[in-house]
């Protein structure tokens, strides 16, 4: 049974960590969607923590979790961060599969993005 | 004639920013683009600002400005500090129609963006 946990970096706003839960909430009910859950967390500013998001998946019954970063550069939070809060977790579960995925920034999906917004704003 | 600005945050590791610089040299490679040019700039942690990139596009020869935040979440930054930014560039620059853009987490094509990235990983 396979997770997807939604790591976004936490605001001071709930509003914009409540737009977190939301997005895990649409993937979740997305068509054809291979996850058993998706579940939201946080690196810093807001709850759960990215560990404690992998112990929910891991109660709801996941076997594998896969951490996906809703990040956009290779700072300091994708390089180092996020990896090290995975590790913790991953030595907490040493029978769980626990995957950390590239960050959402990192390849073409997003440049198409990009073209697409910018070009629509421009008509 | 129409200039992109991609507003990012800024990093204090130069390989981030480098990033964004090349994101905006991609898009600006992208073929039927109505952007006679495509800039970068920052919030913050790296140069340059956001009058300044619009000052930029301006002495690149653009007339209109489309300002496109490269952030995810209605967070602060979103909801105030490019918005007041963008405002001073504008003050100074009264002859130039300067549009601040929706950021790109808004909308359907970010979501469409993250159950791709997911799903591919599940494979």
């Amino acid at each position: 049974m396979q997770a997807l946990l939604l790591v976004a970096h936490g605001s001071r706003r709930d509003a914009s960590n409540a737009e977190v839960f939301k997005l895990a909430e649409v993937i979740a009910n997305a068509p054809a969607l291979p996850f058993s859950c998706v579940r939201a967390a946080f690196l810093e500013l807001a709850e759960p923590s990215i560990p404690a998001g992998i112990h929910q998946c891991v109660a709801a019954g996941a076997t594998e979790v896969r951490v996906l970063p809703y990040f956009l550069n290779t700072g300091r939070h994708v390089a180092e961060d996020i990896p090290h809060e995975v590790n913790q977790a991953r030595a907490e579960l040493p029978d769980v599969d626990v995957r950390l995925l590239p960050h959402i920034g990192a390849g073409d999906a997003m440049i198409e993005l990009l073209i697409k917004k910018a070009t629509e704003s421009a008509q």
